[in-house]
């Protein structure tokens, strides 16, 4: 028997409307088009803006955060568009600035940043306005760490020397040249066993590693699945073949690695930076690799970002730079935009943030 | 109690004498310097050497097989040295010579090329001669599988593109740009699931992969424990995200990826080849990415090597070249030149070759 749903459906767009099955009645559950919410730039995926089409009306720079005059366009336009909204999307690593807040004014309940960091969002000052704030943790650990990975291979394999070979046209292929170090059989230590640095782990499993060892506040219980064992900081410097960072940028964690943790690893070390650019003491990383106090290193991250094309780290021989393309894949970009917009919609019908950092 | 051992040592270095707990008597298993072994180039590890010194009268070229004048040179020593030779280690990808093979003459019982391919070894004249050879499989798998899964993200994550920015200083970070695809979710499959190709899968464990799949004359044994299915060479070119060459480069497989077989592929689909270059016909393979007939190439091997540096195919933002470095650690060349050794201390004493192409 056909069961028949009678409720009244808008002409538009909007699909939003749910049968409930347990009162048997539809129900509009979260569209509010009087809410106003804002896109900090032109490049957010679509598959995030139809979530907010849907339930509200959204505002969107037409500019973004970089490019020529883009930051200049973009902050203005920000400006512009900020009075009344009640959310904030914010698809970026440059600060929220107090003056932005105040554009926004009280109606502003929750910022939502496309990003798993969330160092540049000025967090204090939203904790003391009393708006939320969500991230984007987990949906982009797999892609970072496949980006360490590719580090870890780039870094100990020489890709800069190697790459430089292939651009002039001279490949120097004895047997003897350029010779490299591998994955297999070295000791892995990863600062911050959270969600990146276990994909990487998780990842490595069949790289015939000899050892994974993490350090951080306590141990993990994810930890034993994978392997991983726990030991100080000091261990895992002077064990460590591969030096991972997977820790997230705070006061704590801001130049940690400085020149007596470099002086702490292993000739042979490799260090890793998925993390955040401020994480390093450029110049201390900078004289380590000079002298070969370690053996290379390969980041993801740096400050700033861009780095300068004269800037003395890309210089050296020894390091292997990727310009911060940890979670730039079109799967992964997709679904940060999707789990932004899922916890506006969420924090905007009273619900609790699906990834809140500040609640 | 304590046993006394009693046997003639010879005063110099040479530390092959065993003591032979069967028969209570030492014995000179295999030292035979009458014999005399023709090392191929100036870059063959001391690993390797300390071997052979400790058993025949080592001559080595003082050269290589690169550099401005190297190749000449080392051709007219080789040729010098290799009179009544009863041994032969290749250390190089360059042809042996059927002038060279007429120089060392009847003598000439063996040939170890550190290498696992053997197609530039003129297997032919060695056969018609009755001239043993073996080769260094197994060894590189690792260190060749660990560039593979390098070449998949640096092709699938956009290296060549993402590095240019690096080096200009301009790096396009805004959210949409410079996106690539993940390992993650793919279907990878596999021409040739030899030793290569299986040490390739089993590091891809831990990645997400949706599926595994390997063509080739028939199933492997081993494939089951890797998660591989046995697929068509249509179904796997129809389903693979990325296809990797890892066979031998043979009179069959020789320009096998040439425009009918790459028309095959997914539009999205990322070649790799850690062969040999002239698996691909290279001119087939700029078109398709020239066209976008498929999403990228990453390559450790070329047709010639070194590849010129105006040469159009490193013009392509979309395909990632290494220059041949797949088996380039210490660990690895260290391994194959003890292998190629021990090849030869066996074959000189009437044992069969640990690793024989002919025996």
């Amino acid at each position: 028997m056909a069961v028949h749903y009678t409720y009244i459906c808008q002409p538009s767009n909007n699909n939003n409307i749910t049968f409930n099955h347990k009162t048997g009645s539809a129900e509009i559950a979260t569209m509010r088009k009087d809410l106003k919410v804002l896109v900090s730039s032109n490049d957010y995926p679509e598959a995030g803006l139809k979530i907010l089409r849907e339930h509200f009306t959204v505002l969107q720079s037409r500019y973004n955060h970089f490019g020529e005059e883009g930051i200049t366009q973009n902050k203005e336009e920000l400006l512009q568009l900020a009075p009344a909204i009640s959310a904030l999307v914010w698809v970026s690593h440059h600060p929220i600035t107090q003056e932005l807040l105040d554009k926004a004014g009280p109606s502003l309940k929750v910022v939502a940043t496309a990003s798993a960091g969330y160092n540049h969002c000025n967090v204090d000052e939203l904790k003391a306005r009393g708006i939320k704030l969500s991230n984007t943790p987990d949906v982009l650990s797999p892609a970072v760490a496949e980006v360490a990975i590719a580090l870890m291979l780039g870094a100990g394999r020489r890709f800069t020397e190697n790459l430089e070979q292939v651009h002039s046209g001279q490949w120097e292929i004895g047997f003897q040249k350029v010779l490299g170090q591998e994955i297999r059989g070295s000791t892995v230590g990863v600062f911050g066993l959270g969600g990146i640095g276990q994909a990487i782990v998780k990842r490595l499993a069949g790289f015939e590693v000899e050892k994974f060892i993490y350090t951080g506040h306590r141990e993990k219980p994810q930890a034993k699945a994978l392997g991983a064992h726990f030991v100080s900081k000091d261990e895992l410097l002077a064990q460590s073949d591969f030096v991972i960072l997977a820790v997230p940028l705070t006061n704590e964690t801001k130049l940690m690695v400085n020149k007596e943790l470099l002086g702490k690893m292993k000739k042979s070390a490799i260090l890793i930076n998925v993390g955040r650019g401020d994480l390093v003491d450029q110049d201390a990383l900078y004289d380590a690799l000079k002298n070969k106090d370690i053996y290379a290193a390969g980041l993801d991250v740096t400050t700033p970002e861009p780095l300068p094309k004269d800037h003395k780290l890309l210089a050296l021989p020894n390091l292997f730079v990727l310009p911060h393309i940890g979670s730039a894949t079109v799967r992964t970009r997709n679904d940060m935009a999707t789990l932004a917009a899922r916890n506006l919609v969420n924090a905007l019908s009273g619900k609790p943030l699906l990834t809140p950092v500040l609640s």
